[in-house]
């Protein structure tokens, strides 16, 4: 498999195991020195364990988070991005948060940095 | 008019411009040292004479290329991203690309660095 489908590959996995709250299988497509900076302007997490952290508190505020992929992705060399829609159910309704995602990979197709880009005055809700 | 706000304007102007033909108010858009990497992985051009050989080169391919703006922008501190669709007409047929930008500004909002996330393999031909 090449390296373009590798990376096809992780974002596609990137998006089911988030959706089915698949901690570990989530947590699995990083490489050991993965960061993430979600959202863009928010501190850099580095590291399987802070990485963690990140879905931990996301998952904290929602009872399930589905991930919906809009276009992309785009993929080139060892980036990749795309646009998503974060669907956020808590409560009896859906917050919906229009995401882009820039991703760069290693050359086995695992995630280096992800960068979100998503700011709040986009943010919806659906009842 | 805060950051954010001149962000989302020069982006409306960026699409706008750029879907009328306005080569000069497009450039106009960009700060003096400005790069774009259309699309990523291809070499970098910086400046207002390289950057208007790139819309040059790109208008030599299609009589006219609208870009429809699909998702966002999302907009945090001094940067932006965007899904969008550049549509080029030429010989009758629309080549349709699908685009993720990601854009990085100055204080007064003009672009300091484009980056285009698309890939032939996404790219469809409507009649």
């Amino acid at each position: 498999m090449g390296l373009e489908e590798r990376i096809r590959q992780t974002v596609e996995q990137y998006l089911a195991t988030f959706s089915a709250g698949d901690r570990e299988g989530w947590l699995d497509l990083f490489s050991g020195v993965a960061t993430v900076e979600d959202p863009v302007g928010s501190p850099v997490r580095s590291g399987r364990q802070a990485i963690g952290e990140f879905w931990d508190g996301s998952h904290q505020l929602a009872e399930k988070i589905v991930l919906a992929l809009v276009q992309g992705p785009a993929v080139v060399g060892n980036e990749a991005a795309f646009a998503m829609e974060a669907r956020a159910l808590a409560g009896g309704a859906t917050m919906v948060i229009p995401t882009i995602d820039v991703m760069r990979f290693d050359d086995d197709g695992r995630i280096v940095s992800q960068r979100a880009f998503w700011d709040a005055s986009s943010v919806r809700t659906e009842s």
